[in-house]
């Protein structure tokens, strides 16, 4: 089994990799330094038609949270968000780009506000947390932050609804998207919010004690059986056609948020100060030099994107693909890449410079893919 | 190939991924979001008498540097470790425990000072880079915090010193342990360094740009063909004889410097000031509450150690093992472990319970086992 690759403590198990392995994971990803399962025993394709159709457990417990608690939480929250956040309410899920001096990407965390005084930033790849002590600690300000044990638990698909009202009562049901709610569960009341990484819907789950994990899981699966529950974890086909972006793949600290359309996130008018927010100003005047788009291309099943490929226009580089994979709902090759501004119209013809030499006649797309 | 199980751009190939592929990587662990090569076409065993005898291109690119420069980079260094950085020199590498506010170790890299204002922090598992630009942003210092484009090649094994000479002239015999200099290699200068994560000896080449790393890979693959040279890279049994530690491993923002016998790198005198300084000075008082061992335990050749294993006397737990492996050498198993300050004395007789409920007789030993 290639999980023995990821074996030691360095890579953390999770709350859930005991049932995870008992229902036959066959391969980990690492996300900030915890294992995330790839596959099961099925393609990604028979994943992909499962997830949108059915429903499935996810251990997404990389989704680590930093927590931001004490006097001077909502102040560091603010500073390190472009995003404004004087209207967030308590119950909310932010999703907010993260971005240093030059207003790089650090990350894309969706920012949970547990109390006027308590966030929660559910983080992508990157160790937000000493993003988060380093200013903190710099600023001198009043405020805690640390790794909680929390552990989210996706529960994904068109019937995820049905399931997770089954276990945590009907009043899920009114939860509306990015709104979370403290439901009662095993004498304890976890967050349960309707979010996740996929377009099918869905909840996820921040359990915050890891000594219940085998039992949430358990009780879901159970309750699942009327369903057709599966074990899952993010579908790739799925991911690029909803144009759901990664961090590390379709953003890196050489892009900032404009350049992957979050410009709707971003606060210019100075009423809000955070990090970044002059180097953010000066790229809105003139605008990103390339934008996140998506791509659709022809010929056979494509190979996995280790590096970014050159997108091409009369053999002249105009950007490059970052993420891809065959669609079988498109019936054709299936990409995210960084598109410049001369160039980044939809519908736009382009080529696509596979690694091995070839090249494939493709076109940019609107996201998510139609 | 396992492998496959980390393609994508967010896991980074590194300037040497071509050549480690062309020799057969078997599969990956990752470090610092990129690619370290765990294993080629043979045994831990047989890598280990190879390294013990011959010599080895290891691609250790995932020591990735967090580079400070700039008119404050000596305070900001200074200010991210309890180790006294004052008399240190151009030319030198220093071995430096980074805590947090409360002692808690954040990371354990090799510092190489390039320059007066200009230092490199060759880093284990973490994003220090995000931690040192919070700080430096928190403190409104005057210093420029980057991951430079450098990725070490590490040579190691007793042949080492030969391969390196004959590459980079005989200067190399002359340069010290943990002492660097700055060598010509196709028309540049590389930092060559007296280091490595072995105890067989050897050298850690950091170079400074990318599109050089399949040149420099052919050139020591080739003068190393006299030495009966191979790929490989940091092997565990021989780390765990030599009692070298990891980063996640064996300590975590959990432990302090003490707990993995780094006490001579703790400047307490309070002449010397650096985040976590009170607290290192108030664990200091009473000392830690545990250390770090060399365990050696009998029975069979025993499973990795993937969460830690309860270390017990007359079943009561006095510490944990958080790293095991059979050496042949010793014809025993041989561990790193926490033990408790009742409990660590060397020679102490002690039980490993293995996750599947059995128990193996053991005794506590210095490090480096012997």
């Amino acid at each position: 089994m290639s999980s023995s690759l990821v074996v030691s403590r360095r890579n953390r198990r999770t709350p859930y990799t005991d049932r995870v392995e008992a229902c036959g994971v066959q391969d980990y990803s690492i996300v900030n330094h915890m294992l995330l399962p790839k596959s099961f025993n099925r393609s990604v394709e028979e994943d992909y038609w499962h997830l949108k159709t059915q429903v499935q457990l996810w251990d997404v417990s990389c989704q680590r949270q930093v927590e931001l608690r004490g006097p001077d939480a909502g102040r560091l929250a603010q500073w390190m968000t472009p995003r404004d956040l004087s209207h967030m309410k308590v119950g909310q899920c932010f999703y907010a780009p993260l971005v240093d001096e030059a207003a790089g990407l650090l990350n894309d965390p969706v920012i949970l506000m547990r109390a006027p005084n308590w966030f929660w930033f559910s983080i992508a790849d990157a160790d937000i947390l000493l993003w988060a002590k380093g200013l903190a600690l710099g600023m001198d300000l009043d405020v805690e932050v640390t790794e909680p044990d929390v552990s989210p638990l996706a529960v994904q698909g068109p019937r995820a609804e049905d399931l997770v009202a089954l276990v945590f009562g009907e009043e899920v049901r009114s939860l509306r998207y990015f709104q979370f709610r403290e439901l009662p569960f095993a004498d304890r009341c976890l967050v349960v919010a309707r979010s996740g990484y996929s377009k099918q819907g869905g909840f996820e789950i921040y359990l915050d004690d890891s000594s219940l994990g085998g039992l949430l899981w358990d009780t879901l699966w159970e309750s699942g059986g009327v369903f057709d529950v599966a074990p899952g974890c993010p579908n790739l086909i799925e991911r690029v056609e909803g144009g759901l972006l990664s961090y590390g793949n379709e953003m890196t600290r050489e892009n900032n948020p404009f350049e992957i359309n979050l410009d709707r996130f971003c606060r210019l008018d100075g009423k809000v100060d955070y990090v970044g927010r002059v180097a953010l100003q000066k790229i809105a005047e003139s605008g990103p030099s390339q934008r996140i788009r998506g791509i659709v291309f022809e010929g056979r099943p494509c190979p996995p994107c280790a590096a970014p490929w050159p997108i091409t226009i009369d053999n002249k580089v105009v950007g490059q693909v970052t993420t891809a994979i065959w669609s079988p709902a498109f019936r054709k090759n299936i990409a995210l890449g960084m598109v410049t501004k001369d160039h980044w119209t939809f519908g736009q013809a382009v080529d696509i410079n596979l690694p091995d030499g070839e090249t494939r006649r493709g076109k940019l797309c609107q996201l998510p893919l139609r």
